[in-house]
């Protein structure tokens, strides 16, 4: 469905990657309501960001990527969050995903990336910390997994899995890639949820299913030697996802906001008491409205900068505790700056759009919805009390599957 | 499907009807976000609410009715909207309707009430304000009915409803009642809406749709004496609307706050880093939810003072404008009161379940969805307004189809 | 200062004593922000409050009061704290102290009314419950007091202390009233603090104090009786400061939004940008109003409702744990709301009145200052937690010396 | 008093300006609440300030200044503003008098920089825009300037002054300099306010005051021509002022949380019900500091953001109404964030401190007096509705005194 993009995608310069984003996002916005309601799998909707080379955009041209400025990765998640967030939230982890691979061996991520260019690879997660660490009992040449985890966004559309679990006879953990089709992994189906539901977040049984030696992409050092700057390195990732669900909810309030106000423009009606020709001449729906533009103007920004504390942190040879502890505070700043925000806004543009906006057919409420699922991922009162623990008594962190 | 309620309801004694709502309330919550969902008429609803007594239970003994006191009838849609909103909403509406009858003629007053005993009726209403009036062409033994309302609240599963009209003569404004089943009444099914669903508040076209001159409610007089006691009187049914919604608000709230802590209860476990063993002993869930509590407990007051008020507005036989007005503003008092608490609490509640409490099946979202709806009907902030008005300026209230 | 109020004293039904509050209001309005930064002891509004016949309104005429309805006490506080939160303060701290005696002996209680009514005694107390207790060493006809205490508002400007103090000899705990100009009673007079200045609420030092053995009002019994009716009814005492906090909560938002109106409807000029004429049109300002009208409008109506609760308490025979539980919870639901409303309106105000409106002269800060102040008297959240406690587990509120 | 720092401000590099202030701060701290309630002009204060090198700190080398890099100054004034709101407004304003010469004619901008820097001058501004103008009468070689403004933030006790009159004979808008010695000028001293106490802020009264034609800066093209890029590059002084106080509104959050926190890590004992052994250890202090220093991050991203957009217009040779206008929303986006932010956390820190720390010698409240009275410049909601306004109509912010 999306020939006509994908014929110019080697063409496209860096800098091009935002606009086929916008691209892309119109599309999705045209029926997402309806895609919302209908809850199939996001088939389509990874096929046309496959075709538009959004998947492989910020891979390096020699690896035959897209060759995007990476630090336009998150725009990008951004601008299809806001037309449609379980899209968003699939490529934004997809990037996540992608990205991780070079916390680990340069290798195995040189070789990651260049496959998933070839292949156009769409990337999915299986690493829920809450539920029992999978069990990884070794062969001669790999190992077998088996074991349940619930929460695994975009698994069961995926090509390709990164996925955690714990040898059986060492008790090392292990994060490891694998064939999404592999036999042995069955996709559990169970996830019809009020938001983000498109983002096939169910759970997924693994029973004696194959990975290869050579998928590893590295093991995970014990307690005893987290503070090591490999450790640290590595342990970057949970933070990093706590970075794109404050992308995740900066876009959908940006999205909220836009819709709303094209609504408010084009239908609501002055109330008859306002004294106003039109809505958009109401005094407070005026200020109303722009509140909610400083607030998600101010939410961006926080979030963009915990991506760019994430990133330097990455860049960092030597990263020491210190220097990790500055971006995950930063990312907290950023949790939960952009929670109360997306929460207030997909909420508060009701008010400026007036009861007949309520009908089922534009779709309003898949904002608050989305948003809602998307802000309990783990709960934001914990990251509030990490920067109190840290402005109160100077502590770091804890380096957990959350933080 | 209420047999065993039914048979007992002669015996009850007034006190007794709140209890006959919470079973009531009991039956409704078991299935309510697969109804939800569902979307359907609320056939078997309207039904249990008729079997259970409740649509006749603040009638007079004497009329037919169930004798309950009055006073308890907010009480009672209270305990049916925090298990079932659009319920509530339609037994709200339909209490509203026979209360104001009231507020016009005694004699047609008594016969309604009468009538409606008798028959077991259901009340729905058509008149939005802001739709054109209804045409009522004069016959030779009353009126035909032309036009197009939109938001008419029940009237589609109604036996009987309340409308208003203008005279196509002398430009008199009626309010009259008539068969909801009667030729030329075509009912659009076009309510489909992300909250408030069971509540059929489509619209309505009728197409020569006769009246009887005996189901004329009363005249209301012009602006020119809007100031009159009897006007002031049956512009108190305006503002009854709005008190009825405060109670909506309520109730809402309350069932969301009270299924909300049975999920903690039983079901969300504490977070990993809390220390507690229960997620009902983690200090931050048990500071969430006792603010919700309080605002709650606040807004419920508050609505109740403001019903308060309008009854006693209604049982002045020299009504003043001084005197309507108090009540009016004590009535938006308590409509931006439980505006912002159901809109808070209904999306806060989230924060203490956490994110598998996001599934379908429990429905949670329907709290939040309901309360959207329901608190657009008209814009709060112009109730706001009314009341910095007054504080400012001593302004009285507007008398408009919304205050 | 105030002859001619008193004069006329005698001749005052029981409902006019809001009247006489209305007029003790007035003047100390005249010269609050003066008074609040000089910062004085406050003898010449105790002399105003005295002369007015306020301190013994709430007497039963049979013991040579004013007769008033005991139900309008809390009016009076709101109305003195509107004008002069801490006068406000003392006075409901006052009207606590007499109010309570009635919980221990009736025989105490009659003597201390009538005696405060032939004196026109005003009351002040000493009972801080973080502080050590005061050691009561037993003498022939009573006890020598000795020990220190902190916040004992009113007591450096009273004529008599509700005291409390622990038995050396016994290890029982007393409450005892006595002259607050009793040898071996100093006041630190170190009470200088942002908001209710004018309360004198520094600490006191007690070296060999003497109290008399009559002039014990009852004893406590100890934790392992605390629920049995009459310690539950001698429990009510703590539970009762909290619901006077409310009041006073309430009455300085009241206050505030009462003198900023009279502030944006006198003095304010609209914004050059508003195209409204007068400050009073100006949308913005109008809604701004409005939602604060409503949010002291719900907050009063809790705080009145927690009073009605605690009453009801107090005349129950046979309190159990359970009515106890039922108002203490009650009461916590109008400090959490009430301490919201206050600090939000006493700063939110400013918005509404301007820049110029900050000219120390208006003192409009000293709300705020005020209600910060009073607000910290205990923690809220520990109120709220009560109420989480009791949503989600059932839990009775602990009984504390705030609770 | 601060020899030892002045000493060596010529071997600073321009990267330690920031520690300078700090320094500065920290003196300025340590008696902050005194200053506060003495009210006197800020004599010693200017002079720490002048003798740290800190006031001619932004001014380049070439022209005898401390070469420090001006991305740092809004750094600098946040510092100081941190540990004394007005000191810090000063300053700020300081630097923005310098900066805004040159938007003028170059020569001036660079002779008034040099004299600056060789006489260590402070400047302040007379320019009330809601004031009538100042009237300027032609002489031989200038004017005489007479009328009154208010408002005038630092000029009572500036060395030179920036002020904005009218020509009486040709109605041109000219901005010139002064001694603010001259004579003819007489500050009201009538600046006593709730905040911003140190800023002499009062009123300036001019009769026939000199002003030589070589110090005038330049003449402001009128409303005809307010879109010519020259136009609109010296209408950029008017959001750089915004601009300045987000900065003061962030910089007090700043101060008021550091220090609340110094408090409750020292001073603040946990309380007794919370199982805590120091109150840094309570669950609901810690997440209650979190969310505020989430927010004041957020808050300080945006004022940063905000002015990085103005300097780049000012960069920009070809300014365009839509380029200023960029900049102009994302300082109106700042100062909505901001104000909001500021006036919570100086209140909300109470909840952290606990009830001893409303002494008045500790000063808490003088955080939430400078708030709210800076916050009160100008009405904040009219830049909400600014945004607004974008958002809705792709308005672009009306070029006023205030935007």
């Amino acid at each position: 469905m999306a020939a006509d993009i994908i014929s110019s995608v080697e063409a496209r310069a860096s800098t091009v990657w935002t606009s086929v984003a916008e691209e892309v996002a119109a599309k999705l916005r045209e029926d997402a309501p309806e895609r919302d309601r209908g809850n199939a799998a996001p088939e389509r909707e990874i096929e046309l960001l496959r075709s538009s080379g959004l998947l492989t955009a910020f891979i390096p041209a020699e690896l035959g990527g897209g060759d995007g400025d990476p630090s336009t990765a998150d725009e990008v998640t951004r601008i299809i969050t806001a037309a449609d967030a379980s899209i968003g939230h699939l490529i934004g982890y997809h990037y996540l995903h992608v990205w991780r691979s070079e916390l680990f061996d340069q290798d195995q991520a040189t070789r990651l990336r260049r496959e998933t260019a070839a292949n156009q690879w769409f990337w999915g997660g299986v690493a829920n910390p809450l539920d029992a660490a999978l069990e990884l009992t070794p062969t001669e040449d790999g190992f077998l997994v088996n074991g349940r985890k619930t929460f695994a966004t975009g698994a069961s559309i995926a090509d390709r899995l990164v996925v955690s679990g714990t040898r059986t006879d060492t008790g090392e953990k292990l994060t490891f890639t694998m064939d999404a089709r592999a036999n042995g992994v069955r996709y559990l189906g169970d996830w019809d949820n009020i938001g983000q539901r498109l983002t096939e977040s169910g759970g997924v049984l693994f029973t004696d299913a194959p990975v290869a030696a050579d998928d590893v992409l590295g093991v995970h050092p014990g307690k005893e030697n987290e503070e090591t700057p490999a450790a640290l390195r590595l342990s970057l990732a949970q933070i990093a996802f706590q970075a794109v669900l404050s992308q995740l909810h900066v876009g959908i309030a940006e999205g909220a906001l836009a819709q709303a106000a094209e609504y408010t423009r084009t239908m609501s009606r002055p109330w008859f008491l306002s004294g106003a020709e039109k809505a958009t001449d109401d005094l407070y729906v005026l200020v109303g409205y722009g509140e909610l533009v400083a607030s998600t103007e101010a939410a961006g920004l926080m979030a963009d900068h915990a991506s760019a504390m994430l990133y330097a942190a990455a860049a960092e040879p030597e990263l020491t505790p210190e220097l990790r502890a500055a971006a995950a505070l930063t990312i907290s700043s950023a949790k939960v700056v952009s929670t109360r925000v997306v929460n207030e806004v997909t909420s508060k543009i009701f008010e400026f759009v007036g009861a007949r906006a309520t009908a089922s057919k534009y779709g309003f409420d898949r904002f608050w919805r989305n948003a809602r699922t998307i802000t309990l991922h783990d709960p934001v009162s914990y990251k509030a009390r990490e920067l109190g623990a840290h402005l109160l008594a100077g502590e770091l962190p804890p380096i957990t599957g959350y933080s």
